[in-house]
């Protein structure tokens, strides 16, 4: 295997880095070729995602960076998709970002800052991109923990203006707590305002939480939440579907958006002008068919306007306070502890937290919660029905499944 | 005809001028009749309404004072609707209002009040409250001006918290300017908060203002606004279906929630807690099939607790600004002036217009507006057409329709 100039002993372990796991001689030659494609094509590439669910990321990057023509293109397409003027268009954007070089230091730059590439069927893809259809990402860059990554099938995103006045900042931040405390993770774009709020409260409230940005994972946008985003990295994620290197640009933000919308199970705009970009992620939202909340405001705030608009005409619920918002998805919650059966072995919650816990390692209630995909209440309350059944015991470190003969077969 | 202990002679001057019109001798019996009987059942009561609709208020009110027994009144009902208890129960609620003097005494007051007595069929009867089928009031006791009750079918009724923030009195404010710039009529409750800026921005911004009271329109409550309730009797209307005499009641200001809600073409909440009356008048809108919006506030005043709810839980539209509660209930606009045919015979505005006007008396456009059933900006724009074309002319006093050979014959 030869590509972009470079050896099989070069790419193997440069994408095991990425990866962040071994991977068979052919996922590596896939998991290379996306993280090519990602900065070849734009997010949101119709014709690139079309390409790739056809022929596969590698055979179409074989074929692309072999002859780039039309007709080698269309052989990889099933027919009648598309037509010729769109193909050359394509290859028009395609072909001048074809730099073996510029592609293998952009994923040098991301083993460097410790960043990952997640495509479809990886453990932590977020399948909830995958609603996307033609314009799902082809990989996703991240840095951060496996916790925030599992934690986002059960999050809420939390968006808004930048030009945030002092009552959606305290609105954002007591959603955020509220949310945390009800077993949510929170999705936001990392912007100043309501985003930069939303990730603070999360931390600030031990919770997980993932910024979307519109640029590569090594350089931090707003350059001001640079401390803000290396918390972030440290304690939840940080995703963006851009290779290290570049920039966010107008277009990627839109497109990031489409992210935030899909990649949470509801989209809450907590203050919004009436041409907020967070409408654009309101939209998106609403085009998946995922629950949209909008927190209202004084109608004398022109920073309302945009959420009262999204009530009035687009159908968004209002939501006052978090349990409303946790109401727009909410979560399984673990059925009444001690109730008949509720504690036999085919309680899918009691399997659901067993498989989260270790017999070795400790583990916080909120890394059990974020495996388990359950609600911390749900965990804590487990938990302490468990411990007095013998089946888990708290260490200095967290919680452990006890030993049983089971185990040490 | 002896009515009450009342010859013909003494009801006939206390009947006209209850109706502020001459009537036929059997409209001033049932007139008469529909004044005792808004002394003796309570408002809302079905089975007072259900024995007026079948007998007549005359017959059925002669039938309770001749013998008050379930026989007598069961002979004057359709069969099967009401059993024999329902009738014990109202004869027990309708026997100690049977007092003749007292009946006759507050009308003898309500003359003394210059108060009137609407009843169905009189020109200005508010038909809205039709749609209350049983529970519709029997009779209106109403102090004020024709113009006032002939706005009524363009009101719309701004309610709301007596707790009223500074926020939910400045946007009352605000909406009640607005809503009587463009043509409509303000209808509330006349109580502290809310309702009293209603009314008084619709008074200061020249409008139509109805205020309906709980208890006798010769009483005013709450007694701190006494001032504001004898400037509505002035330039606008008092309306209650209590006698002149009457406290409110717990149960009266429900009921008289119903009217607000049935006499408007629809209802907006301004500001109301979680459990504020106002989403009682509220519920009556929705009940009524009548469009119902609710102004949004900030999530952490429990001032626009109820409001929130109303729009979270129960449909309510919600409305940040007179546009917006104008598109509640449009008015009919006129259309675009000297298009193609517009100004010829046919135009039904025109027509309106015609015929709110007098060759003799001067009108003001607002007098015009409500006679003719238009909005004020209608009625501008088309006077000014018409002054263009000689057929109406501005007087120091008013406007006035400029005398033709018809006219003359």
């Amino acid at each position: 295997m030869t590509m972009f100039g470079l050896g099989e002993t070069e790419i193997e372990p440069l994408v095991t880095a990425l990866a962040g796991r071994d991977l068979s001689r052919d996922d590596q030659r896939q998991l290379f070729a996306r993280a090519a494609w990602s900065g070849i094509a734009e997010p949101g590439d119709r014709l690139a995602g079309a390409l790739i669910t056809s022929a596969g990321a590698a055979e179409s990057l074989r074929a692309l960076l072999a002859s780039a023509s039309v007709e080698s293109m269309r052989a990889l397409l099933p027919g009648g998709e598309v037509d010729d003027d769109q193909l050359v268009q394509a290859l028009e954007r395609w072909r001048p970002r074809l730099d073996p070089s510029a592609a293998v230091n952009s994923m040098r730059q991301a083993a460097r800052v410790d960043a990952r590439l997640l495509v479809p069927g990886d453990p932590l893809w977020p399948v909830g991109v995958d609603d996307l259809g033609g314009h799902a990402p082809l990989a996703l860059w991240v840095r951060g923990t496996d916790a925030a990554l599992a934690a986002l099938p059960r999050s809420i995103a939390l968006v808004g203006a930048r030009a945030a006045t002092g009552y959606g900042e305290h609105v954002t931040m007591e959603a955020a707590a509220g949310l945390v405390d009800r077993g949510y993770a929170i999705v936001s774009g990392a912007a100043y305002g309501i985003d930069g709020m939303a990730h603070r409260a999360a931390l600030a409230s031990h919770g997980q939480t993932v910024a979307f940005l519109a640029g590569g994972v090594d350089r931090f946008y707003p350059s001001g939440h640079d401390a803000l985003l290396t918390r972030i990295v440290d304690e939840g994620a940080v995703i963006s579907e851009l290779p290290c290197g570049q920039p966010p640009t107008k277009w990627r933000f839109l497109q990031r958006n489409r992210l935030i919308a899909a990649a949470s199970r509801a989209t809450v705009v907590m203050e919004a002008g009436w041409r907020s970009g967070s409408l654009n992620t309101a939209a998106h939202a609403s085009t998946l068919g995922r629950p949209l909340g909008a927190v209202p405001g004084p109608v004398t705030s022109a920073a309302s306007a945009g959420c009262h608009r999204l009530i009035r005409d687009f159908t968004a619920v209002c939501v006052t306070n978090p349990d409303e918002m946790a109401e727009l998805a909410p979560l399984d919650r673990s059925p009444a502890l001690f109730g008949p059966g509720e504690l036999d072995d085919r309680s899918p919650d009691r399997t659901r937290l067993f498989d989260a816990l270790s017999v070795r390692s400790p583990r916080h209630v909120a890394d059990i919660a974020a495996r388990a995909g359950l609600s911390l209440d749900a965990v804590r309350s487990l938990l302490g029905a468990l411990e007095l059944e013998g089946e888990v015991a708290e260490r200095e470190r967290g919680w452990v499944r006890v030993a049983r003969d089971a185990d040490r077969r």
